[in-house]
């Protein structure tokens, strides 16, 4: 059968769900919408706390924008992996389908003829095309719609999201354990990915050991390299703790004391981190924050060195709104959390990077990471 | 940065990316297309060899039907993403992009005005509606362009199926060593687990252990309940193998001598299974073999107790076409590989299940999974 649904117990209390909810109607109504349609996902997951999931067999939760009951449309065969949701506490309607029914032909007859639909940002286009066929009427995303409410973390997500940041915390606090001069970077990484779960995580969902040369690939994940005495290596891990939010902290660690070149450099991409978390606070756009640490890095001729975007909103996500990029005008409120995470790269030769995830406050903002920013030494021998 | 893109240097050869380019062209030709776009995902995997993935950020092959050269439309970021796949030895032209840039005007630039586009199952909402708002033609799905080529496995893909096959037959035959009287169907899935691993697999992508009542969910996974002596346990486990192939295999075991009523309903059971696998040939369509084993079910009073299809297609995917379900009139082909899944489902009571992948031959068909077919008793104590 291999189902490829899975299911966590850990989520919130069913009211933060019902709350969820009753926004996501209200905001899909003020912009205009009859309702929202959201396959498993993320966002399947923030509304429902359901991790259920299905590739080819629609699982579908249809929100009405007039505040009535939503309605979640599911294979019969993947009814028991909504048990642990908010679901039935919620008393949504389920309308199960089997093998020969049309789902789509579900999802339209709960809605009005001709109704203005959104569909959150996941859904494949395997179910896409025959809904938007079926309704009569393309969808829009609900990207806008969703992310007003995912953005803002409660008490609960922020809690979450400092847990997660203690536990990776904790990970690399170990790190002279794990990153030794002789072992392979793959090496490095399956130590440090025992340490992430170790540490209280369910998943060791990214691990890239960038050392040396490879540092200068942001994306670089691990390869067979050994790592060598006098490398600067970056170290960018994470992964969630329950009920899903994530993690995402980076240090830059050398083997041995940096040449004065390596030390100029990192203290000036220090400063550049450091200038962008101290410019966050309400009221602020996102790609003031990335102009704070870029302005830093041009002043010191490290602007083509910097070639990402200062960082990435998260939660259940890894990567979500806000995103502190150039041309992102999303005004920062309480409770967003996102990374700050300047790098610099020298391709061929080595390159850092420094990765908080912070989360704005009333007056500022709180680093839900604490370790010091500093270019870590590591013995070599 | 936390990179959500992975990458595996095991693949086939370039030679065989290049015949799936040229005909993927072609096919798209022949169903009046100007061209195919293919965003991560198992088709893209098919296509070019290559496991890049990335959500918020566009990665797209575009396919032109007239057979000239692909372009591949990525992220700077992702270009190492990119280096293990035949994209580099195939000559492909890479178009990569850099945040603030729009990828889908790119895309739209490799294509004429108003050209006929199908996309990939997989490709998220969240790029299939801007990408059909630039193109100003809303694409429709490649699923029946690109199935005529993913199901119809060559040689190389036979030959990693027969691997996934015997790696899984293998966990199955150790068994005994998991499924004890007295453990949890959690701690049984664990060690299944490792077994999976240690078998060859690159990850253990599903693991159900439906115990006594459970069994009769054929979406169950595992839970805290505790084997016990007497437990009729359905266990349906499988992952892939380098370079991405799934097994997909389910035994059915007792915990002890099975009573008389199970042992009979079982055997009619392993008679349905086996007249489906009999009933496999080129020229008769996926339904027949859905017919062969419902109908001896449904002659035996069993066909309330059979409550889904009896297989699904398998490769680079643990589901996809073909589908072995009612209504489903594909023909089945040399080299179509599928699950024969039969089950027999009694609620709060029992559940079985007899699962093997198959491959069409000129003949019939070869069975990758050769355990025995029937309900294994386990000792008690």
């Amino acid at each position: 059968m291999s189902s490829d649904s899975t299911t966590t117990a850990a989520r919130f209390s069913s009211e933060i769900y019902a709350s969820r909810l009753s926004r996501a109607a209200e905001y899909a109504d003020q912009a205009g919408l009859d309702a929202l349609l959201v396959t498993p996902g993320p966002d399947l997951q923030y509304l429902l706390g359901s991790r259920a999931g299905s590739f080819e067999r629609l699982i579908c939760l249809v929100i009405p924008a007039d505040g009535t009951t939503p309605t979640v449309v599911v294979p019969r065969l993947e009814l028991a992996a909504l048990k642990e949701s908010a679901v039935a506490d919620l008393g949504l309607t389920v309308s199960d389908w089997v093998d020969g029914v049309s789902p789509y032909d579900i999802v339209a007859a709960s809605l009005p003829a001709g109704a203005a639909t959104a569909v959150d940002d996941a859904m494949p286009a395997l179910h896409f095309v025959p809904l938007a066929n079926r309704l009569g009427r393309t969808p829009i995303l609900a990207t806008a719609v969703l992310r007003r409410l995912r953005m803002l973390k409660d008490d609960a997500e922020i809690d979450a999201l400092r847990r997660a940041g203690q536990a990776i915390d904790r990970v690399h606090s170990r790190m002279s354990d794990f990153l030794v001069v002789g072992r392979t970077e793959a090496a490095v990484a399956e130590a440090i990915a025992a340490a992430i779960l170790e540490e209280g995580h369910t998943e060791a969902a990214f691990i890239i050991v960038g050392s040396g040369p490879h540092g200068a690939d942001p994306h670089h994940e691990v390869s067979d390299r050994v790592i060598e005495a006098g490398d600067v290596v970056v170290i960018d891990i994470g992964g969630p703790v329950a009920p899903g939010y994530n993690s995402d902290s980076t240090r830059t660690y050398v083997m041995g004391e940096p040449s004065a070149e390596v030390a100029a450099q990192y203290a000036t991409l220090e400063r550049a981190q450091q200038a962008a978390v101290d410019a966050v606070k309400p009221g602020v756009t996102a790609e003031s924050i990335d102009a704070a640490a870029r302005d830093i890095l041009v002043a010191e001729g490290l602007g083509e060195a910097f070639l990402h975007r200062t960082g990435h909103g998260i939660g259940l996500s890894v990567h979500e709104e806000p995103y502190i990029v150039e041309g992102n005008d999303i005004e920062l409120a309480e409770g967003m959390a996102f990374s700050i995470e300047p790098g610099i790269y020298f391709p061929g030769l080595w390159g850092a990077r420094i990765e908080d995830i912070v989360v704005v406050t009333a007056g500022g903002c709180e680093s839900v990471n604490l370790r010091p920013h500093g270019l870590t030494v590591l013995p070599i021998g």
